[in-house]
């Protein structure tokens, strides 16, 4: 991130905004991100404005919110006792999320577009001759989470620790949840053990790390935060966002990032595939997603023993 | 649905609603079900208000919309080059979709409102003990999929078959899906072979349909609507809303109702596991979710025997 503070002193006219392109559009979430120039500040330098509706509140939903004479109501169709409209709150209830980057280099912009994705199928063939040279090759440092394993950072955001060097771990809020709403409870174990890289390097030998993470985790979550097993989505990524074996415990009912079929596993799915044949994860064809920008998609895509050539 | 005129003339008018409670509340896609009287029209009918934020058009962001003089900006922190504002748009460009029901009725307050709902670990003894009795006790017709097979509805609709009765299927466009946009991409392969209600009665035998659907389910899709199979999801529900094989292909980017990965198997996957062991989908403990309304909720809940002595 740059140091410089030419924000400071800046005033945004929304009015001399010159879009360039829609980034990206989320019709779900009600999101755009947008490419453009200030023009009254630099025809040359970027800008990226972001735009989100915000969720109502309870307060907007008073008579002197949404519920007021202000508030214009247009038919669009009745049918039976079923009414559309289109409903035109006042601005003051009804303001947009609008965060701006200004100036914006190339990265932001990438960061910000619409990104192609792909699925594939790794067999255990793929996995050793493409994915495991590309984690080896391109692996993040895991200095910060070696520095809360050894207590060095964030001790005192631990829920829950098991000391044990084979079957403990260090349970933690993620940094994505405000550990206060129990709504959007997101929660990560971190495994003691070093050296387990993902699901495909699990086997019969982990069920006792794996079952030990379930009890305990589940069992401190409830006395914590009072939700119970039955409330909770207890899964792993594939592929995860770091190779050191972490568990997500999430609030069933939240929808939170990367939950999806395609991304993943259940732990209880994990532990049972386990116990019908313990080396599933070492058999199995899993299925995953990679961006296109991706060099991981290259080399899926094109003949793998080609792929790995080029290194 | 009844069938009485009752909105016919009715002129709603929002100083006038009195909000009871709020049923649910999404603050991912910006939702909210209220509930509440029209005091004018009523003191006693019930009205259920539906209120969703839209997502941007393109034409709110031109300089006779979003971007023009009229749209104010407050400024609520700016940290280097990141500056986070509030805006506020002009009422027509910034319309809440809004769905009134009224009189609404018990089953529409039900409908509209929050559901808890739990995640339930099922083992091979629970689906017959349990799960099974409950399909047949409650499982609704089939009659409108004979239909489709059969050619006696909905012909028009279909894009592909194949006709044999041991791995044929029918492909069509999901009904949630306009059949246009690619971006939303919904189909549905309904096989034709009868009496293969969900995943749980897949064996090595079904290893010929499971790949022709996918082969060909695909090829048909690519063909029509040039999506390719690296973009496509394609997966089975378990529990599934209907009771006759049927698999799901969507779009990779949508972000379909149901895609989670307590309640979708992928079609790869399912392959893959009665690859590796023929009998996989008899012998695994499936997770899924239910609502806390469901009777099955109770089911499971409680002592599966007892339960079972109810019937």
């Amino acid at each position: 991130m740059a140091t410089t503070e030419e924000h400071q002193g800046i005033t945004f006219n929304f009015s001399h905004f010159r879009l360039e392109r829609i980034l990206n559009s989320n019709t779900s979430t009600k999101l755009v991100s947008l490419l453009g120039h200030f023009t009254d500040l630099s025809e040359e330098k970027w800008a990226v404005v972001i735009l989100e509706k915000k969720p109502f509140t309870e307060e907007d939903l008073t008579s002197k919110g949404l519920f007021s004479e202000a508030t214009k109501l247009r038919e669009e169709f009745v049918n039976d006792i079923y009414g559309n409209f289109d409903c035109f709150p006042q601005p003051e209830i009804n303001s947009v999320k609008t965060t701006v980057i200004y100036p914006a280099t190339q990265k932001h912009i990438d960061k910000y577009s619409k990104q192609e994705v792909h699925i594939v199928q790794e067999t255990q063939e793929l996995y050793q001759e493409v994915t495991l040279k590309h984690i080896e090759r391109e692996q993040f440092s895991l200095e910060w989470l070696y520095n809360i394993l050894e207590h060095k950072k964030e001790k005192e955001r631990i829920i829950f620790e098991d000391p044990c060097e084979e079957t403990g771990f260090i349970l933690l809020p993620d940094l994505k949840w405000d550990n206060k709403n129990p709504e959007t409870l997101y929660c990560l174990a971190l495994v003691r053990k070093h050296g387990i890289k993902s699901v495909r390097d699990l086997n019969s030998n982990h069920l006792p790390l794996l079952r030990n993470i379930l009890t305990k985790g589940v069992a401190a979550i409830e006395e914590k935060y009072a939700v119970g097993r039955s409330q909770l989505r207890i899964y792993l990524h594939y592929q995860p966002s770091f190779y050191h074996l972490h568990v997500h415990f999430t609030y069933l009912k939240h929808d939170a990032p990367g939950i999806y079929c395609e991304k993943s596993h259940l732990l209880d799915t994990v532990i049972s595939n386990i116990e019908l044949m313990p080396d599933y994860y070492q058999r199995a064809t899993l299925s995953f997603v990679v961006r296109e920008n991706d060099r991981l998609w290259d080399d899926f895509r094109g003949d793998s023993r080609k792929a790995i050539k080029h290194d």
